[in-house]
């Protein structure tokens, strides 16, 4: 099987992304990149679902706090209960997606996979400008230049966004038929001391409505505040 | 004047990158990548030249062995006394101007920059693909539509790689007629314990040549092994 390298949270798209491209017929790779963000209890479920999926994982630390400018990397309280979608959220990691292929495309060039999968989709995006098809197919071009492998004509690159026109609903229906652990997996952008959801933040509601939508008993465990 | 972001890296192109920045009438801003390179002693020149240039420097910290893939930030050696050009020499990182670039481009939204300044050049490039000019503009293409800065048509970004066709020679004079700190700069990819540039490595072979080319006296302190 060749192998594709999934970016990979430990949530429900990525885990999602892992099991359609095993579905591909490719071997995944998963990379998680610890990005100096608040939810260090995501790298712990990413690493419970790639176990759980038999898939290998590296970790790469970069240290965003040094640039600023999110709620998740810097001093900004992270948002409840307010409206969802339709502005950038403070959230917003500057540039992130645009630093996660970039990581990606280094390591898919250095284990000579050719395939990288990112779980962005466009209807849940919640306003993040590095999720739309347009951004994925001018990172796909730009991996076309960018790599010695493509420079010396040994690989072509693709950037797979399966989930790309699905909502949270779509993705839960998909992942459930192909076995998706999603009570492993993690959302939330505040979890308390016990990694439990806060149930409030954007991610954690459109998490809920997904799993209401999807009609799939919803296995996340909240915070009792 | 107006905030642009330099990637910087204390060596001579990074530096003159800064002089000509300043005088193209912008506010430098030099963002500096610690990743996980043997060159550790490149940052120390970095924040000696950024301090003779009166410009700020920020260091992002990006642990990049755990993807491996370089004689710079794994466990090959560095090529000595080979030849000059050609090939892609294992000092390549993979992706690694994509990685720069992304996170420079974070910077210059948190920061308000529209402009980023990188040192590549054509003529040097000494194989890497990620030097080339389509890599630029592909980068660019990129930069707006990855960011909400952009989105929001608040920003319009610019890579400016003023150094692209130009020799080292022609880089060297330009920067001295600006006043660029040449002795302070570092460029060796294997100093010895005492940061004194080895003298045989590509990149020292490349500023040696420079400097010569450029009837410059060559400032730089080799080690006596």
């Amino acid at each position: 099987m060749r192998p594709a390298v999934i970016l990979f949270s430990g949530g429900i798209d990525s885990s999602t992304c892992l099991a359609i491209a095993r579905e591909e017929g490719f071997a995944p790779h998963c990379l998680a990149v610890r990005y100096g963000q608040r939810h260090e209890r995501e790298l712990e479920a990413a690493a419970k679902v790639a176990e759980a999926l038999a898939a290998p994982l590296r970790v790469v630390s970069l240290d965003l706090r040094a640039i600023g400018g999110s709620a998740l990397t810097g001093n900004l309280a992270v948002p409840k209960d307010g409206p969802l979608g339709g502005i950038i959220p403070v959230t917003y990691v500057p540039a992130r997606n645009t630093v996660l292929l970039a990581l990606a495309l280094g390591y898919a060039e250095t284990i000579g996979a050719e395939d990288i999968y990112l779980g962005v989709n466009a209807v849940d995006y919640s306003g993040y400008p590095d999720c739309r098809p347009a951004f994925v197919e001018a990172f796909e071009k730009l991996a076309n230049l960018a790599t010695a492998a493509a420079a010396e004509g040994r690989a072509s690159y693709r950037i797979h966004a399966p989930l790309l026109r699905m909502s949270k609903a779509q993705i839960i229906q998909r992942g459930v038929k192909l076995g998706v652990p999603y009570a492993l997996t993690h959302s939330c952008y505040d979890p308390d001391a016990e990694g439990r959801a806060c149930g409030r933040c954007d991610s954690c509601r459109l998490r809920a409505q997904g799993f209401r939508e999807a009609a799939v008993p919803d296995p996340t465990v909240y915070s009792p505040r």
